[in-house]
């Protein structure tokens, strides 16, 4: 007999079905055995014999006949005539993935991880993740951006410091991309518009709520902008569309965590970073430490500020240092110690880091030498200058961080699959 | 005065606009100068005052008239007024980009690819591959996969064999990922149906028109399956769908290679290995060497036959043997020295490999002993399928191939913006 889809059950009232999937849960009431069972379109109570012997977690086939049943989500149960176990537990499952919540430590979370993300309430993260992709990909191409994919085998590291990878290759170094920056700002002198969904590594020895060491970035280059804000602007059109977008599938996985998709506002409000320091200590009494740009508590109070003065869970922070941003960032001509670029404030939390780029060859030059980074290694990029590059800017965008801040969860690891930190290579 | 696109000069008929692009092309008759100026949504051509002073390659904004033109493709071009340069080159171009064909050989196309990628047939192939990007994001989602990241950096390598990179990650040796082959099969168990979009390393010291060490990797993986032909029609439907959707947009860009998107059979023909080395040994006179399960000229020869005798540019070859195929591939009952696989083969060029993988833990185990595989470090793989995995399977192809075959290109490094082999690290 052919396998019918949960999502099919409504066609076949009555019917005779056989359906197959994982049991999620099973309730014995001594009279009857309820089993509810999942499979990739949906879940479905299965009412079956007292005797029957089937434990969550078994993979399943079930012959039965469809009912309707008020009661139930769908509408419909089916009563089983017969249950075939597909493929069974050897072991009984380490954790009660049956229950509300998992209310486990993240170590013990992640260790598990096989199990773990089985759980209804981790799938959802998952579920929210794909939707969140999908529509990326889709806002992305509605904006005229063409995708694109670029090496993350590299000679010379993108985004200075010290924070890469080393790789051997074959008989020479590489380091991983931290960044496809080179890549996309080279693209932008083709398609002018690109975007990129793609790993990045980053070897921070930071082991905190908001980092792992290899992530998603959800990247876009655009050319033939008038300034910096031109890119800011489009993040912020192509973030409210994706929020829109999101929102229609969203809701069954957002409800899971009391969540709602927010709405991003026409015009994020937006600060300079040294007024909105000034407007935290003020405010907040809180003096961001001297020698950092801005730390977490200072993102965190700009985000409360934004939440409760503008109404606004986003908030834009321009003109970072000079000194704290890479050489290929636009310095303000009005004041070369700032830098035409921004960081995006998603409810307290960085998510989106962008700007204008240099795109004058002999600037470029001129403010690596300041800086004092070498060429070695990136000769084709910094070449790529000499023929006619339009004005120019992008973001980079940490997908996990979205949904970190969507759902508020407490640790980015728990929105990435199999997350990497100091300390983890495994699952 | 605001940017018009290219796109939007059908409205603007007898109007000024201000247009803003590169130049494509120029063309000096002595009276006039005609610009080919190109933006991200098209290319018009402008009519200019004989003193025009600009280069092919130079960044511009034209403002002009915009008047029909029934010799022009678009039916327009522009009179124009003033020519503008935004960014102007520096150095001459070492190439010339407005020839039909840039006629460079490969290291020379390669060497300067933020130019070359800026010639128009170059520049098809990468919208070619945007669009087959976006056509396997649709259909997968069409067919219930859902979309998953998964890590690069691993704690084991998932292939065996030497071919991995290794990676210094902290105190530890990390490899990278050669597949996703762990992570999509332990999500099969989460979701039953899967797909990513991601980078795979592989490290092989070949260097021929086929390979790279980095590509783009088209994976899917799916539960409750029957048999591994579930397996490779799930594929075939997928690609036929592919191969329709991308005709839709895909025509101007295949044109510029005298290619078309041929048509996926609805059943493409499949052979067990053992049967098309009979067949194109007897055939075509071609003994695969002994020691190799196929090589590259059998490849060929099987899709030369199948175009031959059955008019199908696809092939599915079946049956390869235990001993070439990874440890989690399933044998065949009916004869365990061969497995429930195949490879698919695009005008004689393997594009994917999938099968049926071992779903019962002990199986697994016997398998890898007798394969003399070691667990370290995989064991969370391993003990996954201690909890119940349904029948299973999936495959991964080339996304870089599939271009490569369309098109007709002579290697595969031309389908990649920045392809890395043994001696590329750059640019």
């Amino acid at each position: 007999m052919q396998r019918t889809l949960i999502q099919e059950l409504v066609k076949k009232e009555n019917k005779e079905v056989l359906i197959k999937g994982r049991v999620v849960n099973v309730r014995n009431l001594g009279s009857v055995v309820f089993l509810i069972v999942q499979d990739y379109t949906g879940i479905i109570q299965c009412v079956l014999d007292k005797k029957t012997e089937v434990r969550i977690g078994d993979v399943v086939d079930i012959l039965g006949v469809v009912k309707k049943d008020d009661r139930s989500k769908s509408g419909f149960e089916i009563q089983g005539k017969k249950v075939g176990i597909t493929s069974a537990l050897l072991e009984d499952l380490p954790l009660d993935l049956s229950k509300n919540e998992l209310e486990l430590n993240l170590t013990t979370l992640l260790n598990n991880r096989s199990l773990t993300l089985r759980h209804q309430k981790i799938q959802a993260i998952f579920k929210l993740y794909d939707i969140l992709l999908k529509s990326y990909e889709t806002v992305m191409r509605e904006e005229g951006f063409t995708e694109i994919k670029t090496p993350k085998l590299l000679g010379a590291a993108t985004e200075g410091g010290a924070n890469f990878f080393q790789v051997e290759y074959f008989n020479k170094e590489a380091t991983l991309a931290q960044s496809p920056q080179f890549y996309k700002q080279i693209m932008v002198g083709v398609f002018e518009r690109v975007f990129e969904i793609g790993s990045v590594f980053r070897a921070e020895p930071h082991f905190t709520t908001r980092h792992v060491n290899e992530y998603i970035s959800l990247d876009a280059e655009m050319g033939f902008i008038d300034s910096f804000e031109d890119i800011s602007q489009m993040l912020n059109r192509v973030l409210r569309k994706i929020f829109l977008l999101m929102e229609k599938e969203a809701k069954p996985y957002l409800n899971l965590y009391q969540a709602n998709l927010v709405e991003v506002p026409a015009e994020i409000p937006s600060f300079k970073l040294s007024e909105i320091k000034e407007i935290i200590a003020k405010k907040y009494g809180y003096v961001v430490p001297e020698g950092v740009d801005i730390d977490p508590k200072g993102e965190r109070l700009a985000g409360q500020y934004a939440k409760e003065k503008l109404n606004s869970d986003f908030v834009f922070i321009t003109h970072y240092p000079w000194s704290d941003r890479p050489f290929y960032s636009l310095p303000d001509p009005q004041n070369t110690k700032e830098t035409l670029g921004f960081d995006l404030i998603f409810k307290g939390l960085e998510i989106a880091t962008g700007g204008q780029r240099i795109h004058d060859y002999k600037q470029l030059m001129e403010n690596m030498q300041k800086k004092g980074v070498k060429a070695d290694g990136m000769e084709f990029y910094l070449d790529t200058f000499k023929f006619a590059m339009p004005p120019h800017g992008g973001w980079g965008m940490g997908s996990e961080r979205i949904i970190q801040q969507i759902l508020g969860l407490k640790s980015i690891k728990e929105a990435v699959l199999f997350p990497r930190d100091v300390k983890r290579l495994a699952p």
